[in-house]
């Protein structure tokens, strides 16, 4: 049995622990928390400890699944826990990949662990789409769409805004720049011509409706570049609809082959999901399989998704999966 | 650069050495052929030699990529030349292919090369997507769609019935059982409900079409388990409008996460070819870019694309990856 140890224990956290629950190789064994560990309610029967427990349960558990931040506790938590165990990141601020990784990288190094990155579904299985789609097809062109689907950023920035009580922001792809794209169109798309985004916002009471709308839809960077739709709805209507955290979206590749690229050639990748967290959860606990399995071969240092091969994501053998899936 | 020789000149031998010539990193040496090599009509300056030179070039090349049939080259080509030099193969009989596996393997440890089997789309990109699927969503059920496109096969048994000149046949997913797998339904399929088959023939004069048509609709295997539809056309209308070989596809995986598998997850994979044999061969050029990358780190023996981490595909260096692709 794998021994899996989760370190914060939020949305993702959560997720995390249902995955483990479910995998039949794996075992939790604790959940570590800044927090006081009574106050944390955990959904299965594992204990809760504090941070400060994980060095002395050193030699307990074969990963850790960090479940933190990427904005303010990945940066430094990966980069030291790397130190002494092996573990498994959703670091998903892209530009900084590249840093974080370089960090990460020299601490697992010096411990002979194997660390893995900004590991979820984008950065995660679109990147991976992204790379295998050009490393096939290297004439064409790449698209993301994201959605249809809850932006926590979006929605706490319309929150932030003088009269909301509270919000709900969905990013949505735009069917005909889709379409376009699947007929090998190879459109060039604006910003706007990529999403739309759709509001549904809680007033206070005696608000300026108008005043808020005007907000939202001007905010720089957040909605000003698309076209956006705001609806008020009541506190009750947004509990009752607009509880869950689905998301998605589609990673395309197309591009031609032949002497004179007479050909055609669309791979599309698209994700519906009802709760981003736990799909994410469950992208992360298929990876600490493989951060163990590489572990045990006696590899080390960071990696991201694009360094592990499939197999080791799987719980059966290489044989099984030959036979059943090749 | 990556020294690529082509064994076989059929239509995966075309598209490789298409294929190669679009390849920055790489170049191709030579093609080898079982017919005589001033027979054969190559699209680009690459000299044609019969397969018997192999042996005394030897060192000319780092990957040969094997362009033969399952059924009768590669379960011995592979075999044989995996003694000598690192390949490629697109083996695609599923049922034999841990039987295939473990031949080539044997070969390749002997002589401390790498080869890669069952490279294509499936096997290839679509095992790879059901592997990613199964491992993400354990609780969950998988789909694979063929079409539209044009089986080489069923045009190929229709072509065989007595009065018929000439013969194109379509696989076609059947939409209503695609979208209820994508509402995470989970339907159980019968073949029937899965696929239909469309049949354009061209008879010979004089011949009895309604005798063609049910010989073709009643023909075990084949059609007898569709519902397949048959038109009579003229050569011309067929050499006019179905001279291509498009293919594709859909792999979906359907699962759920949560304590009370609450949350549905439908992950889809959709490739749209122009050309079948094209885009093969474009995925068998990326795999022998990593057969070179693994041979030159010291790795031998026979892998899958499930044993292949997906940056040893792409031309460009990790740290460009992670920068531009993560």
């Amino acid at each position: 049995m794998i021994r899996i140890g989760i370190v914060g224990y939020g949305n993702l956290g959560r997720g995390v622990e249902c995955a483990v629950h479910h995998s039949p190789d794996m075992k939790l064994v604790g959940v570590f928390t800044r927090r006081q560990p009574e106050t944390v309610c955990v959904q299965s029967e594992v204990p809760v400890y504090t941070m400060e427990r994980l060095y002395e349960m050193k030699n307990d558990f074969d990963v850790l699944i960090l479940c933190g931040g990427s904005a303010n506790d990945l940066p430094t938590q990966t980069v030291e826990l790397a130190q002494y165990f092996n573990v498994v990141d959703s670091f998903d601020t892209h530009a900084k990949i590249p840093e974080h990784f370089s960090k990460v990288n020299q601490s697992s190094e010096k411990s002979q662990h194997v660390s893995i990155i900004s590991v979820g579904w984008d950065p995660g299985l679109f990147s991976l789409n992204r790379l295998y789609g050009q490393a096939i097809l290297p004439q064409g062109h790449d698209y993301t769409f994201w959605g249809k689907g809850v932006s926590q950023g979006h929605s706490d920035a319309i929150r932030r805004i003088d009269g909301v009580q509270d919000a709900r922001q969905y990013t949505i792809p735009v069917e005909e720049a889709l379409e376009s794209v699947r007929r090998g169109e190879n459109p060039d798309l604006s910003t706007r011509q990529k999403h739309t985004r759709e509001c549904f916002v809680v007033a206070k009471d005696g608000a300026d409706l108008k005043k808020i709308e005007n907000d939202i839809v001007t905010m720089p960077n957040y909605f000003a570049d698309y076209d956006t739709t705001v609806h008020f709805i009541s506190q009750e209507e947004l509990d009752r609809d607009h509880k869950g955290i689905p998301h998605g979206g589609i990673v395309l590749r197309t591009g031609t082959t032949g002497f004179q690229q007479e050909n055609k050639h669309v791979i599309e990748y698209k994700l519906t999901l009802d709760s981003n967290p736990e799909f994410t959860s469950s992208v992360l606990v298929a990876y600490a399989r493989a951060a163990y399995r590489m572990h045990q071969e006696g590899q080390y240092g960071c990696k991201t998704v694009f360094d592990i091969p499939p197999a080791y994501l799987h719980v059966e053998s290489g044989e099984e999966l030959r036979k059943k899936l090749l």
